[in-house]
């Protein structure tokens, strides 16, 4: 059975790549990071989605970006709201606060390593350039460079014994294809969780609908016309 | 004042290079690794190089590599002793088991974060291609790679503020002219620390004298013809 490197954060992309990589046969290995975001909530939701597709391994790694800081998702920056104008295109002109640096360089980095060690050609990682935030590091470009990278990085693509591969078989969908994609292959959309600023009142974590995530997700199920009710009360 | 960040792990070549981009008219943000490494001696070492030089600041980022494995200077693997072919060109075709997995990739990821976060172009690593172990991320085409992937991967680079430059100025140097140069500028090699394996007897760490890292040194200083006593004593 081919292994593949998943990371997961408990989101609705990589919850429904996670389920993709398994159609395909591969043995998923998910790796998610605590890594000083503002809610335990989303490092739970990834437990459950690995759960629900009995991955062989699950890990999740320290790493404390609040240290380095620079983002709204790490450090004391207000996350923003009732976005007019979400990306729809390529155009990185207006880079949201909620931006970290570097975040998908140093989780790839990880799941290369990981990669190496495990004997893994095959990483998955779900950026998207359609309908997300304008994040750089969700671009083909950045992924094509990253790959350039890491099979001169590691002894084993050096050596010979294997090639990587940096899939991301979401790239070219929209939020409501993903969706459609995920309904098929049995993704339980009630696991996952979207957004950057969630409340947490009544001893449940309620999504605050108005942050990039939230929009892009409620767009996301309205247009592939499904129902996404038992979000806002995840975590019960 | 330009601001660079310096990846600093306490030993020889990087605390060279720290006192080369000081010399250079860097304020330096010296970066290091609690990466569950065998020993704490690297970091203190790395903490007596930083204060030494008067960084801005000196920030240790808490890793786990042990997590990941599969390298004896994080898991529970022997390092090797007494190697006799030293590298000494970029042959990779026997890769040390103090090899470990996508380290500098690691390293330079975050390097690449806290860079972001300072709006700070440089990024200075202490690779060095000539008397080496041989590893492929030590090698001028993984640097090339990884300085093209990171001006893809950030919204400073991306926005147009400023282009990253990863310098290695070491890259091309044998030990021994790392070493000269160390003594230009003034290092005190004796806060410096280069041994995998050392032995903590008598409340003090003494170097194994027989790990790659150790026989590099000590060939580095014969070479240079400069005296390195104190080393085995490090630590008291």
């Amino acid at each position: 059975m081919k292994k593949a490197v998943v990371l997961l954060s408990g989101g609705l992309d990589s919850s429904t790549m996670l389920a993709y990589a398994r159609e395909k046969g591969y043995e998923v290995y998910a790796l998610s990071f605590n890594y000083g975001q503002r809610h335990r909530i989303e490092l739970e939701s990834a437990q459950r989605v690995a759960t629900s597709f009995d991955v062989a391994k699950h890990l999740v790694i320290d790493i404390n970006l609040r240290e380095i800081g620079g983002s709204a998702l790490t450090a004391e920056i207000d996350v923003p709201k009732d976005r007019s104008q979400l990306r729809e295109d390529s155009d990185l002109s207006e880079i949201p606060a909620t931006y970290v640096p570097a975040r998908n360089t140093i989780f790839l980095s990880f799941a290369l390593a990981w990669a190496e060690t495990l004997e893994a050609a095959d990483i998955f990682i779900g950026a998207n350039a359609i309908d997300y935030s304008g994040y750089p590091d969700c671009r083909p470009e950045f992924i094509q460079a990253f790959e350039n990278m890491a099979n001169l990085a590691t002894k084993i693509s050096v050596d010979g014994t294997l090639t990587f591969t940096v899939h991301t078989p979401l790239m070219n969908l929209t939020k409501a294809e993903i969706i459609k994609k995920g309904k098929a292959l049995n993704v339980d959309y009630s696991l996952t969780w979207s957004c950057y600023d969630p409340q947490f009142l009544n001893n449940r974590y309620v999504a605050c609908m108005k942050c990039d995530s939230c929009l892009l997700r409620a767009k996301g199920f309205k247009e592939a016309g499904v129902e996404d009710l038992p979000y806002r009360q995840a975590g019960e």
